[in-house]
């Protein structure tokens, strides 16, 4: 790939200690990257100076080449045929928080994938640390990920996501996925169910349809003290976490590694059930430590949501995850995880259902209302995400200078007024001043306010997104369970199968029916919930602020009140 | 003049109700005006439709020629030699109000020019309407002067504003401007002095210096009722106004070219005082209601700060402008104060001093620190006037706006959220659609701010502009007199003048000064008084728009709090 060039158009002095870099109008730049988003670009000057340049400060003089090979066309299968049984393409992505396009750059994150790359295998791998590392990526090459000035939220780019949302509705229709699953195995009672009464996860009945079984005893885990470890006489670093689960209260040490093997796990083994997307990996750098916070927190957030939730909480492999304190046990609970025999379309071999039939047109008419839900409700999030950042992005930039503009204008008038010779009510200009000092502070009230209102918020509804951008795979799976019924009632009436085969896929079919419902109802509730909470929280936080600016503003009135 | 022609660049669909034309890309429009302001210009499409366009829709096809002429070089006298004594060239510009670069086109006011060209002259001339009238613009063409979509502020433009304030410096050191206003003959006691007692103004002593004496019977007066009169069977119309003073309650009818002609006689008749500027005349048209009342409340202003002044409230020209009902009488009136022997150098004769000298040296300090803080404040004022229009724009535009896409997202979210067959929370959805329309209705109320706060505190600032940019012509005069005295002290050196022909120079000297302190200690008083008013009333504004903004917030919280 040619180097892309750029002139500059304006005189731009970085601050160095933000990553930036100094140019002059008409000096030639090497653009090393421009997919580091929020108006940033990474550039070359000749002198070998190498750092973040805002893009709008320079022309291009070379068309760049597209950074990312093109998306396949719409009608190529999405899930290659060598992926395993039960993975999940789009749960496997993990690149959910900031609903990014990966670049390449991102996936390789020099903390985590130090010594294996278990990702985007399901190959036995040992979980402990080992010496073979490989991508050393340099430091300082490739930092910018998120470590861009004013630390602001990342933009979601409309096309990608587009792109994304578009390759995961394309797949919608695809009944072989279904069979991927292990579903047609099970549907056409392929598969063991000797099922141990222990393991067996009950769906019951509410009044608003089938729902699992509440939580016996929720918990809850915190995560706490990120710490940097290092290997191959640090060569390789890596951050540790402290999981400690509310009902053992005993700490284990964790990594993001860790983190997504689990993640894997869940996606392959509770195929009805959405599992988010974990934090996307960040690069980390010169920033490390707010990088870290800021990982830990969506780590916490994932983890929240799981261990909530009333069938994954008590699974084993999460069980695992948070309590294995022994390196040996733990390779063997990773193995023992990695061979479940009720994974993918199996797991539904687990679900004990209520005794009777599902009404196979009112399940479907449910499913269809349930999936232009999901697809609105994406897209309404997407829109959140869109507008919030952006109001964000207004808050520390453009509102809070035009505040510190009336506030500097103000104190101008007042050096003015308080000449030393024109000795006309001091008063006075000590309430201007007061004024201007207020507007230029309720200015910076604007730059702080996001990260205690929008930013929370903001990352609840991306969890959202990854909810809901899992989720059509998930009603795939019950759409192909559907597909399989109606073919055999058809064969049925050819007489190619006999009525109690039938009932008996019709029966396996319920189960889905039943399990997909289940959860679907937990959704819900749990949609409910959260964002009573979100809501809750961001006005409480809104309000606090609207108040902030009234009693600054009252406070100045009283200064000339008094004056 | 070639005529300037522009090419969409994207479509436009304008609001025709607004003036606004439509256009497509590519489509060649020919600029009619583009000196509108606020990113709006004039334009006729081939059709021969002519309305306002946005600026930035279109690209010029010519390079417009300049449609002012350029302005002087900085060293050509900025008097011109015909104008009659007295005739301060700052403060016969009746374009103070927004201070904008006067276009030809403003000047004609269709209401006003009817009859006669009275503004830049002083020839004896009846207010009386008459019937010759001669500029009779075809309504409908130059509408547009403050007639833009939205009603947005008017941008002052720093270069119009610079180069204004570069004339009144530029001409303030030039002494001849003194005698030319008649202070060197009445320096030198070559005027008559024989005033009536009557007519004396007395100066006293105060704790801060001279000052005048306090108006005794303080009163002031009230405008109303703006109508529209036709003459010349239509053809030509103006606006009438009632005047009703608080001291004697009687309507009077006056016209803009009535204020026109007081405007003068003050300017010319009180040298010592910086008689802020007219509104300036606006064109109006198809807007015409908004603009006289706005004209309407800026005649308010200047005439409330005239009746509030101690020496303008009670003089003859003041008192007939204000009561004179009958038609001869007024006539005789008029023609009496424009033959008003006090006016220019000689008013002096009619100030009654304390008894004791000036301390020269003291004095010229005074005025100096003086100087110094009107052009100062000056540029404050220009500051804040930038800083507000700016701010009361983002108000109306992009604050707006950013309220109302965050409240649209939510009101998106809850019509997912109320899906027929989505029986979740109901009352969850409710209190997330109610939360979206308090959104939009705070967007609502930050276009509905401005006027409430920052077009009354910007109307302030830019009267206190018009008196600023007045002042220092009003300083020259003092300046003269010193530079006068300081001559005779040399001559009297030289053996030139007697003791006593330069003590009654000095004499002299020393009632411009205790003239133009007087006024100076004034215009401090009116300044704390004015600048403590318009920051209490804003900041009161303030207050109420934040606490307006909390309880729309507070009451979606509630919605959740009992979701």
């Amino acid at each position: 790939m040619a180097a892309v060039q750029a002139k500059g158009l304006y005189q731009f002095d970085g601050d160095s200690t933000n990553g930036e870099i100094s140019f002059e109008p008409d000096e030639i730049l090497t653009i090393v990257r421009q997919d580091i988003g929020e108006g940033w670009w990474e550039a070359r000057r000749e002198n070998g100076d190498q750092g973040l340049i805002p893009e709008t400060y320079v022309e291009l003089l070379s068309i760049p080449e597209p950074q990312f090979p093109p998306p396949p066309p719409p009608n190529l299968p999405s899930i290659p045929n060598n992926l395993p049984l039960g993975v999940n393409p789009v749960n496997n992505a993990n690149h959910g928080f900031g609903n990014r396009e990966p670049s390449y750059d991102e996936w390789d994150d020099e903390w985590e994938d130090d010594d294996d790359q278990s990702s985007n295998s399901t190959d036995n791998q040992s979980g402990a640390p080992t010496s073979t590392g490989s991508q050393n990526e340099p430091h300082g090459q490739g930092n910018f990920g998120l470590s861009v000035p004013k630390r602001e939220r990342k933009q979601v780019s409309p096309t990608s996501d587009m792109s994304k949302y578009g390759t995961v509705k394309s797949s919608f229709n695809r009944f072989s996925h279904f069979a991927k699953l292990g579903g047609e195995a099970f549907m056409m009672g392929q598969v063991n169910a000797d099922v141990p009464e222990s393991d067996l996860i009950k769906i019951i009945e509410t009044e608003n349809g089938p729902d699992w079984t509440p939580l016996q005893s929720p918990y809850t885990c915190t995560i706490s003290s990120p710490k940097k470890a290092t290997k191959m006489k640090g060569l390789k670093s890596f951050i540790t976490y402290h999981l400690t689960p509310s009902f053992s209260n005993i700490q284990v040490s964790r990594r993001y590694k860790h983190f997504d093997w689990l993640h894997l796990r869940l996606v392959e083994k509770f195929v009805c059930i959405p599992v988010p997307p974990l934090p996307c990996k960040q690069i980390s750098g010169r920033y490390e430590e707010d990088f870290i916070q800021e990982r830990m927190r969506h780590l916490q957030q994932w983890l929240d949501r799981m261990v909530r939730h009333p069938v994954i909480a008590h699974s084993e492999v999460m069980l695992h995850f948070l309590t294995c304190t022994n390196e040996k046990k733990w390779t063997e609970g990773k193995r023992k995880a990695e061979k479940d025999p009720y994974v993918g379309g199996k797991f539904f071999l687990v679900l004990q259902t209520p005794p009777h039939a599902c009404d196979m047109k009112d399940v479907e008419s449910q499913m269809e209302v349930f999936c232009r839900f999901v697809m609105n409700m994406n897209e309404n999030c997407k829109t959140l995400v869109a507008t919030n950042n952006d109001f964000s992005k207004k808050h520390m930039g453009p509102f809070k200078r035009e505040f510190q503009k009336i506030g500097n204008s103000y104190r101008g008038l007042a050096r003015t007024f308080n000449d030393d010779h024109v000795p006309y009510s001091r008063d006075l200009t000590a309430a201007i001043d007061y004024m201007g000092e207020a507007y230029t502070m309720i200015g910076d009230m604007f730059e702080k306010q996001p990260p205690k209102d929008l930013h929370p918020l903001i990352d609840s509804i991306i969890e959202y997104r990854g909810i809901l951008q899992t989720y059509p795979d998930v009603l795939k799976v019950h759409e192909g369970a559907v597909g399989k019924a109606k073919e055999c009632l058809k064969s049925q009436e050819e007489g190619k199968l006999t009525e109690s085969e039938v009932q008996s896929v019709l029966q396996r079919a319920d189960t889905i029916s039943y399990g997909t419902l289940a959860e679907m109802h937990n959704f819900h509730h749990e949609r409910v919930k959260d964002f009573k909470d979100m809501m809750q929280k961001y006005l409480k936080e809104q309000i606090e602020f609207y108040k902030g600016i009234t009693s600054k503003l009252e406070a100045s009135l009283a200064m000339f009140e008094n004056a």
